[in-house]
């Protein structure tokens, strides 16, 4: 553990105490959501490892780690569409963090969208026996990922 | 596998498809993350099994799983902070969620402020052996939480 993070001593401390005692899972990774500068949208769920926060805090510049890649993520480096740390926020426990980025007019969905959050779920009664039709709410790409990633290996897994 | 939540069969499907194909994890959890109708903020982040996710587009209430409880916990029933439901997306891989809810004047964080996000984090260079310190962005508290959860065991755990 490094001393920049605090040890997690009580519980108090933790939610109430003015240092950063951040939460690292059994993997040693912490959930983060990005939100929009501009909108106030979401724009993706990822997560960090330590290696990653602190460069995120040092660039201003946001760093995930990749679970696809097993790597840490410079997020834009290959798509240009940097992520410009305005806030960093931690919860309660301190085992999750909110990210308001600025990224101009640029996307963070390698699928080309704005938001990696461009469809909703209709609400109410569910029938078990079909499946759950979904609802596009971004209809237009920002930039067309053949063209950004070319031989880049899609992220998404089954 | 519930029918209801079609099989991940293919990533395009996943991606582009219009069929919901929530991704649970090795726990059977997919994470959460909800933000305020009316102060678009985020409120909380959270984790849903299939059952949570089910009650929360049935009965338009926010259900999560409760991961220090170990069980489908609606959320505001001790406090009477219900989660009134907006909107739920689901981002491009499908292993994570977006909810919109209306809380009202009401709280979302156990420790008694609006938001679980009510501390920041300094941005710049780190001293690695000194610890961070952080900065509290909300200063008065909705509820006072002895008085609402009474003898109720506190969910942080270190």
């Amino acid at each position: 553990m490094l001393f920049m993070f605090k040890k997690r001593d009580n519980i108090k401390e933790v939610e109430e105490g003015k240092y950063f005692s951040p939460k690292f899972d059994e993997k040693g990774l912490i959930p983060v959501v990005t939100t929009d500068f501009k909108t106030g949208g979401i724009l993706m769920h990822g997560y960090m490892n330590r290696e990653a926060l602190k460069r995120t805090i040092e660039t201003k510049e946001a760093h995930y780690w990749s679970r696809s890649r097993e790597k840490v993520w410079h997020k834009g480096q290959v798509s240009g569409f940097i992520q410009k740390i305005k806030e960093i926020r931690v919860d309660d426990d301190q085992d999750s963090l909110w990210l308001t980025v600025d990224i101009g007019n640029g996307s963070s969905c390698h699928v080309g969208y704005r938001s990696c959050f461009y469809r909703s779920i209709p609400l109410g009664k569910i029938n078990n026996d079909e499946a759950i039709e979904i609802k596009f709410e971004e209809k237009v790409k920002v930039f067309d990922p053949s063209k950004v990633y070319k031989d880049e290996p899609n992220p998404t897994k089954l």
